[in-house]
């Protein structure tokens, strides 16, 4: 049910013609309340896209009624006739709420969208699709609007965590492009508890910096990135902050799982796993050089078990370790020891889609994963064949 | 003529049966002065391959009189054996050397490796093949040796840059993993004229930091990449400084250069340049930021010219520029202006092998340019299908 499944949320999807292919391209989920707090974690690029730049604004007080998305463009790289476009949106999308007996303005109404960069969204067909939707708003809507932010996904993503009396919904769209801080990824999270506004924020900080942000597939960072989640207040119950905080994290990392095994081209769901780091920090720029080294993600594409090309790619970072001492096993098999030769590769075994690469750095008691996946010839030819 | 081209110097290239293809893979190239000054640049890698460890020892009191390079064998991540071997090497290549009339210790010999990492190599046959190369040394095997430092690449890199009386010679391997510092590369510059240990490690320096340093392919550091100049002094002619370096520079690009046109299964050589930056490290960092994008190099591979990609890419760095100033210009044409939409990208021809891409970030007035390829299929293929 997806964003639908908490109590006080509707939302529909629908085709208005942004994408050739006819498929659904519009979405808009809405929060009917009683509560309307809400927040959210926006891409780091410095070439923010429209609407992160109008969302920001929309967010800058803790609370949201709706938000818009859209496929099919993604008003990034369009100067200040992309960012009327997306006002435009938003306040088209407050009065057609308004006029469905919803009291809100255009500052009430978050815009996500994805798609092509530097090319301005085709307003009309936008704005009668976003009419469109608000009135085929629907409270088993969820999946329809999954369906409608999909780019190149082969399928929608979507989750539920069901908890005592309330929940946490959500959908997301992204398939490669996951990056380091956030990915090409647009993300809508709902609850029905009743959430404050500042430890809705806390919290969301914290499910995506163990989710989202250590999703790692090709070391690219989009210019729309945008996680937003949305608490009704509907279903009465205040959990604790941990307790939202757990179910938030699960539902952030059902879906950061999903894009990973459906990111584009993609043949092998690596985890790397850096143990023994004198610090998170360290364990995650190592596990990221992995993550982002173009030789060992072909090597794995290619079922080789190449080990030094790991230890090259942590060799090009600053985490603290000594050369001889450095540890990789693969799929259970420790090929390197010693920053050496370790057991024989040939046993280790790399046909199935999962792999394991963890690294040992003895040099502390912390420890990280990084998810990424291989570099395959389906990704080269997906990421060259079509402008996204 | 490539590293015999200077008077003084004389090569060898044979083949010892590293490779089991039973192409040429160990050379030797001797300095026979009446100078040994010499000088290297070496990877940065935290995982130094033995030969790397070896060399920068004979190289610490700015001297060698020759040096034993082998394809077929990377001799990295190999532990203290792997170490004794480099040693071994270099022992027996003295001896030889002694044998064949000429003076000198190990401790007078570099080595260096190339091939896959994480394998001892076969002494026997390295040993032998030393033995049959010191035999085989000639004033004309410049070429020979150039053969047999080769792995994928396609062609022998060798360069010969005239000067009034004196010259620099080079030879270069490595296709692919061209990289942040230096490349998975293995260079010998060759020069007759005469210079001090100390101007000739200041020129390398140079020399490496507009050439080799400044080629990106895939974003991979390797563990053995080397860099070693030797000056026989035969010649009797002393350049100054800047005479030298000029030419040592022009040596290096010429090799750099043709590493890049070789680079693994690319398709497109990219000179990605950098303009009106607040120094020349932010526009270093923006334009590699460019060069690691697996996206911006895909698209180019399809010749699409998505400069939504190049502004995304820099996005990600901490350069100095504001996000509506910059300004994109691919092959000639301003796709991008003040980071907005600028003349139609349907005006760009990606047909031909070389792309220019000027950024223009409005921050200052250094610049830089960062070579790089795209991301071909074949790229994928070659590093997936073998070991290297």
């Amino acid at each position: 049910m997806s964003t639908t499944a908490p109590k006080g949320f509707s939302a529909a999807g629908v085709a208005a013609g942004l994408k050739s292919s006819g498929d659904p391209d519009v979405a808009v989920v809405v929060n009917h309340g009683p509560d309307d707090a809400a927040a959210a974690v926006f891409t780091t690029n410095r070439f923010p896209a429209a609407p992160v730049l109008w969302s920001r604004q929309v967010l800058d007080d803790g609370r949201a009624r709706a938000v818009v998305l859209n496929s099919g463009g993604a008003n990034a790289c369009t100067g200040p006739e992309g960012f009327a476009d997306t006002h435009a949106t938003a306040e088209h999308a407050a009065t057609q709420l308004g006029q469905a007996g919803r009291e809100l303005g255009a500052i009430d109404v978050a815009v996500a969208s994805t798609g092509l960069i530097g090319m301005r969204l085709p307003m009309e067909k936008l704005t009668a699709g976003v009419t469109d939707a608000v009135k085929a708003l629907s409270e088993d809507g969820g999946p329809d609007a999954a369906r409608a932010i999909m780019t190149t996904d082969s399928v929608p993503k979507t989750t539920v965590q069901e908890r005592e009396g309330w929940s946490v919904g959500g959908m997301a769209k992204g398939a490669g492009m996951l990056a380091p801080s956030l990915a090409t990824m647009l993300v809508v999270l709902t609850t029905d508890a009743v959430v404050d506004p500042a430890v809705l924020s806390t919290a969301l900080k914290q499910a995506t910096s163990v989710s989202f942000e250590r999703v790692d597939s090709d070391g690219c960072l989009s210019t729309n990135d945008t996680v937003l989640v949305m608490a009704s207040g509907a279903s009465g119950i205040t959990p604790s902050a941990e307790e939202f905080t757990e179910a938030l994290t699960a539902a952030a990392t059902d879906l950061a799982m999903q894009l990973l095994a459906d990111a584009e081209g993609s043949t092998k769901d690596i985890a790397i796993t850096v143990r023994n780091a004198a610090g998170v920090a360290d364990a995650l720029t190592a596990g990221r050089a992995c993550a982002r080294n173009n030789l060992l993600k072909t090597a794995l594409f290619g079922n080789d078990p190449n080990w030094g090309r790991v230890l090259a790619a942590i060799g090009t970072t600053d985490a603290a370790f000594e050369a001889d001492q450095v540890d990789v096993t693969i799929n259970g098999v420790t090929v390197c020891r010693g920053g050496a030769i370790g057991d024989p590769r040939e046993g280790v075994d790399l046909t199935g889609r999962a792999i394991t690469i963890d690294v040992d750095l003895k040099a502390g008691t912390d420890e990280a994963t990084i998810w990424t996946n291989d570099l395959s010839i389906t990704y080269v030819h997906e990421n060259s064949a079509y402008s996204t």
